[in-house]
């Protein structure tokens, strides 16, 4: 793209995502080992409660990756690139959290939820409040 | 971002895609809400057809996001913001229509899935065209 | 959008988007068939290996998608997007290789599995590195 297009990207948001991705390929990777560890062989996701806990760790962020990375970016465009950036540190903060308590137990998954839960409802909010504030002074 | 940035971002399709995020946040949590009702405990995601429709319903608008918001950002680039946002409504209506549907019985899913397929697909071919256009014009 | 928006968009991986997207898309269509062919009726996803193996493909392309679309767009702005469209088409052809392969036998899905693996890593590196790169020179 050109030397334009690049300077009006927001790189901090750019790296930041680059990271989400790699901790949710992660993630992806941890139920390829699972599958070996519990002996759950494809196209089986289920059989196994220890093995669903790590399948559902992926699928969940899965889940979430559509509200996750629009409101990110919107926020990034519309606000602050900075200010989303950390945001979004704060997401992938509290996914490895869910992570190694989901993969314990059920119960333990909560506080890394709430904690990727509450980044990503600020992301909406702000993205929100930039995109209204962009169409009332235009 | 840049004043320059923001200017060249397309307003009504950015709110849209946050409209439709919210829904699909939504879908999620009423997930969440039909584990409580239909005793159906994480990790598991069957065990009662009632909670596996509110659970599909979740799921199947997660799948056709990687359809929709690719179709519905490049069709508002390349053709139309006002005409992609408008087109984004009739999904996000398609996909009320779906969730209301499937929630009662699975037979009741068809008229909201083909409304929100007709708005995805038309998405897409405007895409296409505008791209091919930029190509071609470049 | 404005000409200005239009010319700094990446024309060609815009159209690899949106041949990715239709590939998915009918990766989708096909469980529909399959739930057909083997009485597999909805909420179920599970009952029949042949019908999940023709499932998992089209989730697992789906949990792909989050690393493949933001890898190729951000390599595609921070690189080069000819580059990035390549790559991006050799995915679309190691997703017809694993499609072909899975729904034969689970064992035959490694192929394509890997070049679309591959294409997905080299993306995703191009880009870290045009991000960083991007960042150090401003």
């Amino acid at each position: 793209m050109s030397t334009l297009g690049k300077m009006l990207m927001p790189n901090f948001t750019a790296l930041v995502t680059l990271l989400a991705v790699i901790l949710y390929f992660w993630l992806g990777f941890r139920v390829g080992q699972a599958r070996a560890t519990f002996a759950i062989k494809a196209p089986a996701t289920t059989g196994n409660p220890d093995f669903e806990r790590v399948f559902r760790v992926q699928m969940n962020t899965l889940e979430w990756m559509p509200v996750f990375l629009p409101a990110l970016w919107l926020a990034a465009v519309y606000v602050s690139d900075v200010g989303a950036a950390l945001l979004g540190v704060v997401w992938i903060a509290g996914r490895v959290l869910y992570m190694r308590g989901y993969s314990e137990a059920a119960e333990k998954r909560e506080t890394g939820f709430f904690v990727q839960a509450i980044a990503t409802g600020l992301l909406w909010l702000a993205a929100l409040v930039g995109v209204v504030a962009s169409m009332l002074h235009a």
